[in-house]
């Protein structure tokens, strides 16, 4: 428990590194929690931090913990968090020498990654090249194939006609999964149990995609019924080494938006965490693939595994990896980011964390959103118990963004004992003025097969919530 | 890390209690973020609680958060929560089946151990012998010298006489320490330097000891001058067996209250808790004590050790312990006291912990209580953060009791990592209202000498706040 990923032993490298290259200011390229995180361990490293935000998160904490901060726009997100140049400028005004993208927004977006190279400013992230080849679906999966990493059946590359759809539908056999090489977040996604329903899906998921991403491309693979959605954490670093640090079960979702995560897996076996940690991490070295990163995987009730994508960024679950390895892994993708050499030992958990995602949505209304002014706010605290959240009380949650507006964390010693933190700590949570996804949390770890951790993707589809106790 | 200390492989043993002999129903004996911790510790285990309160505490988070509240009276304390039979009352009324002491108030008050005891309720602490025996400073160290503890040359027993006292002085040699046996919080202590102070020192701690405790009995020992205050956690088992959990240094003190803490000492060595973790565990076995305890050690700076008193309760700055060892000491204190033996296996920190006493005091104005309302409540929170607290925006602190608000503790890697971590938390804690002592800490955390590790018991003699930033 006591070793970094980031070897300890090359004192003069990290000496070196700490007067010479360690960054000495970042900009933080992202909003919300994810923002406020960034800066947390930026300021226990001792570095200096820009936060920029749009005129709808001026109030946000984010802005207020950062030491300099810049207006970068109004909402949409286009017009500011997505806007490059006034990123960039952010940046070279205050003389930032790094910038970290977070989740979502830029962080994925090969263009900034180059622009940011091009202006001196280091992406805490991965190259333009690797996002290239690991954010378009298609081209990872070919990747993936290379480096000898299991993935499910499925057209190599984007499908050429629906004709050549309709041909390897019928080879792999129904059902079989339509979707956008560009998409995410279920966007451009069909499901396609019988031939007859596939002209109807291919039109849609390309009429979707053509309007979410500005891109139609599509791919056919099998589809993997009621499977699991375990992702595999991984650090590699810029001497071409990669480790992991163990799995994320992260099935119960949505419409395919994560809910509660936790590690490790319930459906896990040592023999298979080894097998798909190995598979993760030579993927990672495969690519050469810089930062941290996650592999996800689908794995069937028989315990195959199939590579589904890699996220080439932070994850919003990471913090229940650094629960159970007692790690952090801003600090390691800064430290890596910095030129650092990891040590390529792989992590495995030492404890049981589940997250909560607590969105300002309405649970008993089929989770609509519900933003407005949060007018009571109480954390629960306490043994095993982390709360990671940009908001408090007297805030008002903007309309302009995602719904998130916590993540609830709880660590202890066996499953068991975690979901018994996180009941206790989810009665101990007051959110008033606007809904939140609380009483959801609180249902589902009373739920029998979540506690009996019998649960794949499918588990949300006849999930149905209680009264209000 | 995975490994409690109560042994997991007695399954049997355990089964069999959870059906048989564990507490249905826990009744708290205490206020504030104690009771608080105890009630989040009983409903992860699943036992029911019990929340006595004063008229002045109606409003705290122990009594909205327990399964069952009784008020037992008004202010001051020997009314309500000193006050025996009205806590017996509750308990009988409400059928619990054991009493939770935290620490202060009853915790080491054997008369109601013994009570507890008689009325068949299970006082979750120490056995009425065992307070009687180590609860007088004097009885306590002639006990462990008969265990081959190492003590401060003293007196043995109560002093007989003035001129008893100026005989061992002489003997001792100056400077020497006047103390009071019934004493506590600095109370009836009289440091001497020289011999023409010692008849004035004499009458002057005995009156203030008969005073505070009715009981003017002194006793004398050589001073350690400048020493560490370094203390062994220990827990010990029905069946005779006790291990040792590590130290905590609490050294930072002021009027002998202590102000923060950590684990591990930055004056420890590997050989010097192996020796210190012995002489705990053996002290222990040779009372056969039962529960968690705590062995407190001055250190001069030779490293030699002396047996300072023990505390039979759970201590306030039990966390810090809790975080380097992954492990929930409320509930181990349950389970023991439930008759469930312990596997006897010591544990050694994996990580660095820092705990600071928000106080609801002025730094800047000689630490002067100032209780009111709570205006503003901000926690801190994120990645190595626990808060341990009773306290909520609106919330009035009342001003009978003593004026700890909350715990903050940060946990991380390396010593330098924690104080980083503190630093940026309190940096995060908002509380408006009233004036607490976080400006203090954010201080202390960057006072040369404390981040060097090089502090005594003396530390705060010189330490000087600095203006508001």
């Amino acid at each position: 428990m006591m070793n970094f990923i980031v070897q300890k032993n090359l004192k003069f490298k990290i000496q070196h590194l700490k007067f010479q290259t360690m960054f000495k200011k970042i900009l933080i390229a992202n909003r919300g929690e994810i923002a406020l995180r960034i800066i947390r361990t930026c300021k226990e490293m001792g570095i200096k931090t820009v936060a920029v935000y749009s005129t709808a998160d001026a109030e946000s904490l984010h802005v207020k913990f950062a030491d300099e901060a810049v207006c970068i726009g109004p909402p949409p997100s286009n017009l500011s968090y997505l806007k490059m140049s006034n990123i960039i400028a952010a940046a070279e005004i205050t003389n930032a020498d790094a910038i970290h993208p977070g989740y979502g927004f830029l962080s994925e977006n090969a263009k900034f990654s180059k622009i940011c190279h091009e202006h001196n400013i280091k992406f805490i992230g991965a190259s333009p090249e690797m996002i290239d080849r690991m954010g378009d679906k298609a081209s990872a999966k070919s990747t993936m194939i290379e480096a000898g990493v299991p993935c499910v059946p499925g057209s190599v590359g984007i499908l050429e006609s629906y004709e050549q759809a309709e041909s390897l539908a019928a080879e792999f056999g129904y059902p079989v999964m339509l979707k956008a090489t560009a998409g995410g977040g279920g966007k451009g996604m069909r499901a396609v149990w019988k031939q007859e329903d596939l002209l109807k899906a291919w039109e849609g998921a390309r009429q979707e995609s053509a309007a979410a991403f500005g891109n139609d491309g599509m791919y056919l693979e099998k589809l993997i019924e009621e499977p699991r959605h375990i992702e595999i954490q991984i650090v590699g670093d810029s001497f071409g080494k990669a480790c992991h640090l163990s799995e994320r079960d992260c099935s119960v979702q949505r419409r395919h938006q994560k809910l509660t995560e936790e590690t490790p897996s319930p459906f896990m076996t040592d023999e298979l965490r080894e097998k798909m940690g190995l598979a993760a991490v030579k993927a990672a070295e495969y690519i050469k693939y810089e930062g941290a990163g996650t592999v996800e995987f689908l794995v069937d009730k028989h315990r195959n595994f199939y590579f589904m994508e890699m996220n080439t960024r932070i994850q919003v679950e990471h913090p229940i990896t650094e629960q159970v390895i007692d790690y952090d892994l801003i600090r390691e993708q800064i430290m890596v980011a910095a030129g650092i050499p990891i040590s390529g030992k792989n992590y495995l958990p030492q404890l049981h964390a589940i997250e909560c995602r607590i969105n300002a949505e309405d649970p008993y209304n089929d989770f609509r959103p519900s933003p407005g002014k949060i007018t009571v706010l109480h954390s629960p605290g306490g043994h095993g118990v982390r709360l990671d959240t940009h908001v408090y009380a007297g805030y008002t949650i903007p309309p302009n963004y995602d719904s998130m507006i916590a993540k609830l964390i709880t660590t202890a010693q066996t499953r068991q004992e975690a979901i018994n933190k996180m009941k206790r700590a989810l009665d101990e949570f007051v959110i008033e003025g606007i809904k939140t996804t609380i009483p959801f949390h609180r249902q589902l770890m009373d739920d029998e097969r979540y506690v009996a951790g019998d649960y794949t993707t499918a588990f949300m589809d006849t999930f149905v919530m209680k009264e209000p106790r």
